[in-house]
């Protein structure tokens, strides 16, 4: 049994859905780890991860219109405004959405399904430097 | 240390949640697995896992009765509408739920709560066939 | 390879973020694990586990405000109102939030970004004893 970690670096540049598979993928090709399970772990609490359809980029537009209008900035109850008006917005669709996820490795590949793609959603407007930590272990 | 992985295919017949709490713990009595962890991964971005009580029916019924109003079929700015009505909505509820969840084992049984079953919540309104990975790695 | 399991036991005093990370940093001292993943899991299903900001609490009080106003008590809908007009909206919250967490661990400690907690997310305005299962596997 083995394991390995690895820290994928990102810069975003606004709202938006950005595809990290191909990074995860080739992580766990490169661990030499053929069964096993992968975690991939946001370190932040304005972005968050999450596993859609990769097929149809409408999609995304569509998952950002029901988010943004889930949880609108303008809201006027709120107290915590002073990091800006999308700030409290993105705090509350990471807690709507994964901080981790749990993958596992089978021929030594994630078992994504056929139109599944792992993102970074990232909730803030000013770009931002964001780590994803990946972990896997297997043999 | 071992391991092992397996995949449960449900059919599906309309939205729903389908337990899926005994082909689990199956799984985790057939592995031979003691003290561990296991992962339930489905392979699909229109239908999700859930944790909840799996005593009382009403609670489906009103978590159905919920997601249906947070995210209802119709809203007229989707542009990803070409699968069908439900499609769209599908994928946000699989957004605001999991995709993959972890559950620590212990003395050959998931440590599920007295209270607590493993749904595949399925969004889609047509029969779909689902695919649910799980890995186990413990001793 | 090794691997430690525990639970942390918590008295709730109404619905609230009560952080963990403590706990969970000591438990993964106390493992002995230098490289590996741990695992939190929750035996209950009104309330859940969240990761947010640890640093300014009007974070945690708007989190509070969001989720009371997404799923406010009363809606009249509802069938499943035997154990309380809490009961069933705690169910919804806790769908919307997270049963199990995995975080990656190096050097003897999860990845926790800096302004990331880890909290039980209690949804029940009465008293509650809580359980959160740890198990951490690694080397």
């Amino acid at each position: 049994m083995q394991q390995l970690l690895d820290t994928i670096d990102i810069g975003t540049g606004g709202q938006g859905l950005y595809e990290v598979t191909d990074a995860v993928t080739g992580f766990v090709s490169r661990s030499g780890v053929s069964r096993g399970l992968l975690t991939a772990y946001v370190r932040h609490t304005s972005c968050s991860l999450l596993i859609q359809e990769n097929a149809d980029p409408d999609v995304q537009t569509d998952l950002m219109g029901f988010f943004r209008r889930l949880v609108p900035e303008g809201m006027d109850w709120l107290v915590h405004t002073t990091e800006g008006p999308d700030d409290m917005p993105a705090h509350v669709k990471a807690s709507l959405t994964q901080t981790s996820i749990g993958i596992p490795v089978v021929d030594g590949q994630p078992v994504f399904g056929t139109w599944q793609g792992l993102y970074l959603f990232e909730h803030r407007r000013r770009p931002h430097r964001r780590q994803i930590v990946l972990h896997i272990i297997g043999e």
